[in-house]
């Protein structure tokens, strides 16, 4: 049992109250708890050591990620954050100087995005540290993108290039896409959004199942980052400066792209009539951040991958934290 | 440095914005999202392997208590719980068949108490397992009882029966209790509110660091629990049926009752006039449940008892996560 049947498993059957308009499944969850102009949305996440950083990362990055995670699911419904609360699990024996600067790395990030930090608990967690946060925010009613709103015939977009983020460290260090999110709610019609936290292929999955659509991937589109294509070689020459996971399979940079976890860049889809001035605006408000049409929805299944010897289906996941 | 050190110098300075009532310090964070009749409540907190319960100890329980916890910070602040989020850390080999057992009991408790669970997530810990749990509730504007109310003349209040908690397995299965807590605030001017997590001489600290003041309390008023009588009496005759933890100190009954965690009881100060008719009414409203005046608030500093021999001051610690 892999860690989505799992969820799958234990969410289909959760106490429901009236109040919420969408429950687990989506990036937030989405309440409406009476406000006339919005929604509220509430999200928790964790990282843990070993897995989602090493005890040798700096601590003020390892803090910006622990928030960092949460405000990118709240980018990924397009809302704006408010509030967190944070359990800080630690070992046995830690050293207090690192954990404040922990908390100064997640204080940078919440001062930058406006958020508050209201709750602050600690607690023992023999086999290493764990960080877990909770994000409060709220998106205009009407306007959180959800996972299944795509339709066929959608361009499918992603921000940023793709691949490598833990050999490159960018995920320590990315800035969720708030204001991207926003900006691209309020000016275009999103059909739907998801952040790229398990991969491409693994994420878009997400969103063609809660759509119940497909989608067919121009290969050559696929945004491949540098650190894709350094990690890939580092792998194969056996020189990375960073270690490439030793149990990890060696990847080509476009499977890189396609598969590799943690880049925390937005994934979404929009009609395609709106493609052309959405790449013209776009440019001119994030002149500093590739957006690239990556292929369309389809009214399939699953994801085809088009290149120059044709098209086939994708097989390859996403990460999964219990595969 | 001991767990209310860390979480001191962590805290005095994280992001806060205007939105915010009450910050990081009390039982819940205090939010005024702009609804007109009341604030929102936000908490999280986690339970550990190991240390809030046993691998041995019954799923249902573990998912219960992790719950709970939350929910009777909740019931401190005299609020209502409306939506819960949780993070379940597994160790690396986990037996599914447990972990629905464990949403079982969570989501039982939750239907009870009206809770909408709305967000699932799971990850890995190597150590073991841990629960976190964030909870957004609401209380009436105005209606909100702190820790920093409480006034030189109150009389001090706590609900049922204290100490041996983790010795009853009351930990495990205790009821939050919300409605007892909503209904005080409503009847009664309440002037200050805490749950008894750390224990009644360390949450009670807490009430006074807060409030400035000190407190008298009585001995012969503390209600010792039976398990508090049996887990004294196991220890030192080496009798129990659940063992005492190996390294805790042999506690007289009336020890454990002031210092034991875990029992989740209410503790609050309200004025003296007020003695009589509140207990009338509570015997009326809740006549299984005990409430008991154990001592005053003073203009001074600190704890002090009262017993046949005279007047000392307090210096036994509740339960403290990194003594």
């Amino acid at each position: 049992m892999n860690e989505f049947e799992l969820i799958a498993r234990l969410t289909h059957s959760l106490p429901s109250g009236k109040s919420v308009v969408v429950g687990a499944g989506d990036d937030c969850a989405v309440l409406d708890v009476g406000l006339p102009d919005r929604l509220l949305l509430f999200k928790t996440d964790a990282v843990v050591e070993g897995i989602h950083f090493r005890a040798a990362d700096p601590p003020e990055q390892i803090g910006h990620k622990a928030l960092a995670r949460c405000l990118s699911d709240i980018a990924a419904m397009a809302g704006a954050p408010d509030a967190a609360v944070i359990t800080l699990a630690l070992p046995r024996s830690f050293e207090p100087g690192a954990i404040e600067r922990l908390y100064d790395g997640m204080s940078a990030l919440a001062r930058r995005h406006e958020v508050s930090i209201v709750g602050g608990e600690t607690t023992t967690n023999p086999g290493g540290m764990l960080i877990s946060v909770a994000v409060l925010g709220h998106v205009p009613r009407g306007k959180a993108v959800l996972r299944s709103g795509a339709e066929a015939g959608d361009a499918i977009w992603v921000t940023g290039n793709l691949g490598g983020s833990l050999f490159s460290g960018k995920h320590l260090d990315f800035e969720p896409r708030l204001a991207e999110a926003r900006w691209l709610a309020r000016h275009f019609g999103i059909h739907a959004m998801i952040d790229v936290s398990d991969g491409l292929a693994g994420d878009l999955r997400h969103v063609l199942k809660a759509s119940r659509v497909g989608a067919e991937l121009l290969a050559a589109s696929i945004p491949i980052s540098r650190a894709a294509r350094e990690a890939s070689r580092a792998r194969l020459h056996g020189s990375a400066a960073r270690p490439v996971p030793a149990d990890g399979p060696v990847k080509s940079p476009l499977q890189a792209a396609l598969t590799d976890g943690e880049d925390f860049e937005l994934l979404f889809t929009a009609a395609a009539r709106d493609a052309v001035p959405l790449l013209d605006a776009w440019k001119k408000e994030f002149p500093g951040t590739p957006l690239t049409c990556i292929g369309k929805i389809t009214a399939g299944e699953g994801i085809h991958l088009r290149d120059r010897e044709g098209i086939r289906p994708l097989t390859a996941h996403g990460y999964e934290h219990f595969s």
